[in-house]
């Protein structure tokens, strides 16, 4: 019996590829303990004293949802501008913090990568554009690198708002692509995508947080990930 | 058929007692992130950047051991002199970030609350005696709280020589007390006690990292400890 040969052509190869959507904070650099004393200064600079640990876990959430939540818990009269202040506490904190700030291991060499096999990939940030631009330049990107912010969209994470948006701009179905982030809100926002999402421990969350948050798989940082893009639906050519 | 009336006296009660052999860091005191943030800035002065997580997942643990891994780990030639400076770097670094670090919510209380009931309790710390002091003076202890800290067994966690330390300080079976502790290393030094170990997230572990290093149950804090005393073998009269 004469072997049988299956042949496909290429395209039909790519458009198998899933897109991929990074959260930036936690995921691509090393920025979620800078944001989070800036966070605990800021609300310190405004009388509030929160158990740093409890912060730690609503980075990467939208903020009007952080202050939301905190003036609920606190339950205490927060007026209204006191809380307005908030956000811009927050940005001269880790503005103070920022020069500590670095790329994760493998960040940039993932990213190139992705590229080099023809898998399309974007940024999608609960974060502000200044800050984003900010991380993406210490990546080493480019400026035209496809970045989603949270002043584009109506609502940022646990919303999937900005992951549709991102997955948009790069011409990916949603459905077909793999959100990369750090925080169960990047998991959450994930399944209401709906996306398969990846779970990296770079933020400081522990292992069963993202899987219990939804996590097809779990990985270390950038570095790991791009070790295992084998394990992830991504089909590299020999 | 009369009543069965069962009396015991008191001391048989007190007797069944568990001790309770607390740590101080993440645990009592909401400094963990300020450990970290300040083992971060010792490192870059040796010239070591390394992502801020896996900082973070090692606090607690001897600072020998730290460094030692550290060595491994990095692949590089880290000189036995830069090595040596890293203590005595991270705690001036730890100093300058001292003025922002608190009780956590419900500490006091809960010291107070156990020796009230007549439940024996003490605190064994990894870190060095001057710092601990500072963090039992934050808390308002008085100076002869029983301390056990680093310099005064020759293994710190996750080695059980610092809880043992602290049961016998205070009269009681290592085996009948119960270590609380914020991290993995406390619950593995628990393990090896052996004694009964409990979780809090107040130091920015995950619920399930602490189940599986043996904790037998898992709180918020040590406010949230002191609601559920009950559940963990404490009798307290009516």
């Amino acid at each position: 019996m004469p072997a049988i040969t299956v042949s496909r052509p290429d395209s039909a190869v790519a458009s198998h590829q899933p897109a991929f959507l990074f959260d930036l904070d936690g995921t691509l650099v090393d920025s979620v303990y800078q944001h989070v004393v800036a966070w605990r200064e800021a609300l310190e600079e405004v009388g509030i004293n929160l158990p740093v640990w409890t912060i730690h876990r609503r980075i990467g959430m939208s903020g009007g949802l952080f202050v939301n939540a905190l003036a609920r818990e606190l339950e205490t009269d927060l007026d209204r501008e006191t809380l307005a202040r908030l956000p811009a506490l927050h940005a001269d904190a880790y503005m103070r913090h920022f020069d500590s700030v670095r790329p994760l291991p493998g960040a940039t060499r993932l990213l190139t990568s992705l590229t080099e096999i023809g898998v399309p990939w974007a940024i999608a940030t609960s974060g502000q554009q200044h800050y984003a631009e900010l991380a993406v330049e210490l990546l080493g990107l480019p400026p035209a690198t496809p970045l989603v912010t949270r002043d584009q969209v109506r609502y940022a994470k646990p919303d999937p708002d900005l992951f549709i948006t991102a997955a948009e701009r790069i011409g990916a179905a949603v459905a077909n692509s793999i959100v990369v982030g750090d925080s169960v809100w990047d998991l959450l926002a994930a399944r209401r995508a709906p996306a398969l999402g990846i779970g990296l421990l770079s933020g400081g969350y522990g292992r069963e947080e993202l899987i219990y948050a939804g996590a097809f798989r779990v990985y270390d940082d950038p570095l790991d990930l791009l070790a295992h893009l084998d394990e992830v639906a991504v089909r590299r050519p020999l």
